[in-house]
């Protein structure tokens, strides 16, 4: 229980304690139990930019689950990806014993390059997530130094003292798996993303048998996908999207299909493949993400395209409308992705046409909707039929919602529970649900990046933090953004930068050219000339001021042009542009 | 019908015409009909940013409708407010017979007082809604300047050729109205923001019976309010949300309550404020617009608010948690609202305690998601029990869903119909619900921002285009930032600047000082020492050679330099940040 909720400690859930110095009462208890613990530190996947990476340790072994990327925000500008910080595991490296995927998405494969390019892992996961991962090392040129290993669900593996079995379930892309990690203390599971679907396209059900039997033979803690933890009732089933779109496929009559998607959503894929086969359409595809995954997909057999579907984006003015189907990128309204593109007639071989039926197979993700409802009004002032959102049922998550988790927390009935995969408030939601499902308060724990989570059979406590949180790639960099080159990106973007240039004798301190003012971002300085003129004469004042006063010190000649810049041009503007001074000597 | 639908004219909504030339066909068509067409023109409210402001011509006549303004979003970084462009208004304001207001909101009044710099204008709105913009005028020193004059739903006022008939409607503020401007060539109403609450918190129910009745008289057309035309069936009544609040009270225990909502929102406080006297806590009011808006609303009557139920923010530490009651901004999860200072520990006044009710009595605008998100986050961490979005009905949207906007519809029977008020999405989804209640296609009319729209008795078409769109506010300065400043602030956030400084002696053309490169939001100058004297040589380079080859034009050496550090940076960085030459001379 932690220290801090003394009040009402039966309301509390359990979350980080007090800092205990040196640890020494968490190592007491260890040795009075005799037990070795199981360290779980999460490196990311809690809401906090930097996914999906989880550590186990126990004893000198340690296990990775999963290396995710995120994307930027309005907090991050100009990054390109946001990965994990590996401070932690590359001091550790000698004891890793190998990296174990859960599935193919982004926000759980996407930082592994950037993991291998510090040292070597072993990497296991099933065929389709390490065909995804393979086309990423390839684009890193990682390919030699890296040892893919595919699982398939039921086997199981033994690295150092974990052995980890892998339970297949549902999710928005398939080979998705869920995992039993055993070791001496006891076996925690892991479910990664997942949701339950009985009617899934592949017909594989998610393998709630072997949940069942794991959860009976007894689990010590459940690690469990909290993304719609807020959402009530069951999600749909993926099948219900294919009726949807037969659907839309009749009404569309004569005209041409586009139909905006992840495109790691081959079983999406698969459904518009089904759907344009059955109306005599051909197949064509846009997008470098999309025609990846296809690919990849088709040749391992996740993908089912009939022969002469498949046509060359190139080639599409070749067939008449009501002969065609788009399948693109841009379902979140991505600036450079295809469907934006063809929203904005800057796509090479699409142009929107009246009558055209667009069909966006996706829920904007939070933060997305202003840039998808952008490309929709531009599609709709081309004249083109735009089926959306909750329209007709296009898009089901692929996440399990209230009901869903709760049957299987029921199956696996840890003993503690470690809500992960969300956000703060997504945590509390599945905390409450384990709450109504019996499972004691004070063996649920809320943790945090970068905490140490201690484990044995009779307790479960934050116990200590080790570096965590984001690392940001921006170009070839990777971590050499940090907060002080963010927070000056966002001065920038906010108001802009006035420069102020001087040259100086370095001799006789006297300004032998400039003040000169440049500006950038600001305002519009062809209209504003006198505005700047008023500013070269600040600036020319301040250091006359300081000649006769014979101040000669580079720093405080800056400091004082750019206190008497800044404050002529709040006083004038209500703006606090960037003041930059620079000075330099013959 | 548009020109350029030839395909399927009976498919299509009458949009822009193809540009013609000089508008004679339009002139023509007047001519032979012998009467003066009503122009409308829409300066704001369809989606573009810029808001709510309509202009009515007949005649040598003008009458203006609303005058709001909208707030920046992230293609206007640093931008205040945004306000419409008052070119046109400006060209004819002599014609100009007055400003009618619908209601109080923020995007229908905030940009009056950036109209009245300009010139002056009668101006009529209901008491409240003066009452905020009193405020507003108060505010920019313009309180002498403006007549404000009073009108009651009912009232009927005579602007040059126009007749305007104010008549009640509900919505999120109170005293928000419905306009019937009739003139010679037939009736328009417009219908403002409005939605239908048959158990209103003010007892007061739109006057549908006096819409009924113009509607009966004839109808030319129909301005009405799409925000909500996405969305089926009715909006709740704002009962229901003192309903939820009531249950909420219950549930908070001892606890204490915080509830974020709308300052504008005047039945919402008043159900607070009936909720806290129910339940014998006191009421602190936190946020400077909220205060404002309590201010105003007390005076003029329409918050009722019990004697010694109030209290000062400052004194809450006088009263037990169990006592109080916040009501306070910030329900968009706004960075400098007083609940988001709250959420960070940043309130003056008020610390968040474990066990905080906190209820967030709004939706997230599209855009806002992820503010919100941040600040429900942030709250939940402090162990607060925090009541959001869908949970528990504790909001209602203020504008009316699909089956209000039909039922208003089949009361006024318009023959022509324009959707306003949305985006091209909602508008597009609005005609089609006009089209299904019978309207003929040819007779919706979809237009955009700055359109000249003109209506006889037989025809609606668009005959014109005036100037028109988004002048942006920041500090002091109205429309000085354009889209070049707009774009160097969008390279300044996402690359940051590099500034390569010379001072060359102006007779021999050689460099006597630099190049010194400095940078700012590119890389952490002190982690990149080697890359930025790199930098330096490859500027120093550049100009030697230039200065072999007897280059002496400024502008070209500026450029030379620009792309030689350009290309560097982008080989070695993969980034490419606005680089800046500077040179000076002695």
């Amino acid at each position: 229980m932690a220290k801090e909720s003394t009040k009402k400690p039966q309301k509390r859930y359990n979350t980080q304690p007090k800092k205990q110095g040196k640890n020494t009462k968490a190592k007491n208890t260890v040795k009075k139990e005799n037990k070795t613990p199981i360290r779980i530190v999460p490196l990311g996947g809690l809401g906090e930019i930097g996914k999906n990476i989880t550590l186990y340790e126990y004893k000198d072994d340690m296990l990775l689950v999963d290396c995710g990327m995120a994307f930027p925000d309005e907090e991050t500008p100009g990054i390109d990806i946001v990965i994990p910080d590996f401070t932690y595991l590359i001091k550790n490296k000698d004891k890793i014993k190998g990296l174990v995927l859960t599935h193919g998405h982004e926000d759980h494969i996407g930082a592994i390059p950037y993991l291998l390019k510090n040292f070597n892992v072993d990497i296991y996961g099933t065929q389709l997530t390490l065909g995804l991962v393979q086309g990423k090392l390839k684009e890193h040129k990682l390919l030699d130094s890296a040892k893919l290993n595919v699982v398939k669900p039921g086997d199981e593996i033994t690295l150092g003292n974990f052995k980890v079995e892998f339970i297949h379930v549902n999710h928005s892309i398939p080979d998705a798996v869920g995992l039993a990690i055993k070791t001496p203390a006891g076996t925690i599971v892991q479910t990664g993303d997942f949701k339950i679907d009985t009617t899934p396209i592949d017909d594989r059900v998610i393998d709630l048998t072997r949940f069942a039997e794991i959860g009976r033979k007894g689990v010590l803690a459940l690690l469990s996908d909290s993304t719609n933890a807020e959402r009530p009732g069951y999600t749909m089933s993926e099948r219900i999207v294919g009726e949807s779109f037969s659907n839309l496929f009749k009404k569309a009559g004569k005209n041409r299909i586009i139909i905006a998607t992840f495109s790691s959503n081959i079983h999406r894929i698969q459904q518009i493949i089904d759907a344009a086969v059955n109306s005599g359409r051909k197949v064509a595809v846009s997008g470098r993400s999309m025609l990846n995954v296809v690919n990849v997909a088709s040749e391992l057999g996740y993908l089912n395209v009939p022969e002469n579907v498949l046509i060359d984006i190139e080639l599409i003015k070749r067939y008449g409308p009501e002969q065609l189907v788009i399948i693109t990128t841009g379902s979140q309204g991505e600036p450079l992705s295809a469907l934006h593109r063809m929203a904005f007639s800057d796509h090479r071989n699409v142009e929107i046409m009246p009558d055209d039926m667009i069909i966006i197979s996706a829920t904007p993700i939070p933060g997305n909707e202003k840039l998808v409802g952008k490309v929709i009004n531009e599609l709709m002032k081309r004249g083109a039929n735009v089926v959306y959102e909750k329209m007709y049922d296009v898009h089901v998550s692929g996440h399990a919602c209230q009901e869903e988790l709760k049957l299987l927390m029921s199956l696996v009935k840890p003993k503690y529970f470690i809500p992960v995969h969300g956000e703060q408030k997504h945590l509390y939601k599945h905390a409450q649900l384990a709450s109504t499902m019996g499972i004691k308060k004070e063996n649920i724990l809320i943790t945090s990046i970068g905490n140490v989570v201690e484990l044995t059979k009779n307790s479960i406590k934050t116990v200590d933090t080790v570096p965590a949180g984001r690392v940001l790639v921006d170009g070839l960099g990777v971590g050499d953004v940090g907060s002080i080159v963010l927070r000056d990106r966002k001065h920038l973007a906010e108001d802009g930068i006035i420069i102020v240039a001087i040259t100086m004798d370095s001799v006789t301190g006297e300004i032998v050219s400039g003040p000169d003012v440049v500006s950038r971002g600001f305002v519009y300085v062809k209209e504003s000339e006198e505005l700047m003129s008023e500013v070269t004469t600040v600036a020319e004042d301040t250091l006359e001021r300081l000649y006769m006063q014979n101040v000669r010190d580079w720093n405080v000649i800056k400091n004082r042009v750019r206190d008497a810049v800044s404050k002529y041009l709040y006083e004038q503007t209500r703006r606090s542009p960037m003041v930059l001074p620079i000075i330099m000597e013959i």
